[in-house]
């Protein structure tokens, strides 16, 4: 059985549950590398793909007889199997963040089943620890961002658009990758100062100010990064805060390793900040991997512990409302002394 | 109070609720005109938007007056708020169709509800039947479909890609209107065959066959137009089968109406297929609105009743695998006496 279902199963084992339903795209692409319209169903004995016409051909060309999984196309499934599926399960488990209250109703009606129990992000979990598969994908996905942060350095001149310049970075990675893994923020001048601002007309000035956050993904998998970068010259009155952001997503990355906190490295900047006067506004960092956002969330408000192989960002960022914002991220993968920064475009004061 | 609140207001005290949670955006955008992340009491006495600080000025600048919504930051919002918003109701509905298991839960915890009750789509029946001003804006997005198709006439030249074309389509709605209502189908050749086939690199040819299916949004509301298209000539082997489409397409065009039932509309497309040796093989329409794809749902399985102002598709297609395929669509409100064609262009043979 591939390595993801056989360690779900294992932690399926130890919370007594004897089934599970699958419905979250995402997670059955993480599980099976299926990319349809379906569900997954994981019996007592079998893993069972159930999916329609359209993606039949799709699914077979993908799976390998290594997965062990049975892929049924739902106009052959009767009532008599659904019922059979979870026979003598006596507790199912389903994904109760994602199912609707209609589907819950629903698989409880058509799968007979006596009881169908929350599982509290069991599969999200497991994706926080990537393998080298995967690890290899993001590592992809980050060198392909720092070339193209590369590229507009050369490309971006006074004049142009806040719009154009996200354009031309969907279209650099249309043509390298399976695209963007969100659009682009490019803001400048006092739009800055959003933090998650949407590119306009404003055109780009001498001696502006400009936050560009892209990503993008390969084999589903994506990056994320962003720069704070000027034109012309740095201003001096936001030196200061420049510098403030870079010194906290050094020490940050500098902290991070197994084991650590996720609240006190949110803690450690937001203090930091606060003793120079800043507010901490965000959350410092994620975990990406399929999603661009997901699980483990670094935040004063969730208090887990980073792990070795866990992707997440390090993006402190300070904003002047009306003025100008500065915001530094990288994607760094964990590990068990420390961290490795997968993008690696230049920190320091950037000018074009 | 906002007749569509008003509307939603008698439906309610009709289906004995006194309460109802209101979380999908689209059903929100739909009652308030709000776009953003938020939910919407409608207590006893108030209607009530929650929201978060990024959109607070942004939704009081949607509102006026007459809406008769409270609005909330939800930092204010105390548990003991929470629990007095729905004090004295016994029924509260909410959207099971939308709503995850999880949600539901934390519903009835935090609004301490007694009788959290499903409402079977309580609002998208509502949506189904269009106002003035939502007509006027499908219109608008219908008008704009039609002057894209026949820019489409002039640009297309044999030697360009589907793609190519896909993407000037998302150009050209993207300049006059909110964009495209959903990634435009541009197939030629053999890829007519696939219903929802993805534009690909294949060069269009001389003597080609291409099925353009695209639309655009207008304040929200979406339009739908699809038709098949020749360069060069027609050919003879295709013509049958093009004509079959079109009789049929416009033969539904004549019999929808207010009453009209929409399993007898498919039923009927089906057996006149049949009769000539072709299936049906996807529903021959559906609602059109904030939503591209709503109910109502124009096929077998569905057994609904057109009425006076709904704005759905027309659109009939046969599909010969690995050969060709012809589908013409148009989108059409539904009135007293008839129905009226929102898209406008040619339907006979139309060469390039």
């Amino acid at each position: 059985m591939n390595s993801k279902l056989q360690w779900l199963r294992n932690t399926m084992a130890s919370l007594d549950l004897q089934g599970l339903i699958i419905s979250n795209p995402t997670n059955i692409k993480y599980l099976t590398n299926i990319d349809a319209e379906g569900v997954l169903l994981l019996t007592r004995k079998e893993n069972i793909y159930i999916t329609d016409g359209r993606y039949i051909e799709q699914v077979h060309s993908i799976l390998t007889l290594y997965d062990e999984i049975i892929v049924y196309n739902i106009s052959d499934v009767s009532q008599e199997d659904n019922e059979n599926f979870f026979m003598f399960c006596e507790n199912v488990g389903f994904e109760e963040n994602y199912v609707t209250y209609a589907k819950y109703k629903e698989f409880i009606r058509k799968y007979k089943i006596n009881n169908l129990v929350e599982t509290e992000h069991i599969i999200e979990k497991q994706r926080m620890i990537k393998d080298e598969e995967e690890i290899s994908n993001l590592q992809k996905a980050c060198e392909i961002t720092d070339n193209c942060f590369d590229y507009l350095l050369i490309y971006i001149k006074p004049g142009m658009t806040e719009k154009q310049i996200a354009n031309e970075i969907e279209e650099y990675y249309r043509q390298r990758t399976d695209g963007v893994s969100f659009d682009p923020i490019v803001v400048s001048g006092e739009n800055t100062s959003k933090p998650h601002g949407v590119p306009t007309d404003r055109k780009i000035l001498k001696n502006d100010i400009i936050t560009i956050d892209m990503g993008c993904k390969v084999n589903g998998y994506c990056s994320d990064m962003t720069r704070t970068i000027f034109v012309g010259s740095v201003p001096e009155y936001i030196k200061p805060v420049y510098n403030l952001v870079l010194k906290n997503q050094v020490q940050t990355l500098e902290q991070m390793k197994d084991g650590v906190s996720t609240r006190l490295l949110s803690k450690m900047v937001e203090n930091d900040f606060k003793l120079n006067g800043y507010d901490l506004i965000h959350s410092i960092g994620h975990g990406v991997g399929l999603d661009i956002h997901e699980a483990p969330y670094i935040s004063y408000k969730a208090d887990s512990q980073l792990r070795e192989n866990m992707i997440v960002t390090d993006e402190p960022g300070i904003y002047i409302p009306g003025k100008f914002g500065v915001r530094i991220e990288d994607t760094v993968q964990i590990t068990k002394f420390g961290c490795i920064s997968l993008t690696k475009s230049e920190k320091n004061y950037i000018v074009i």
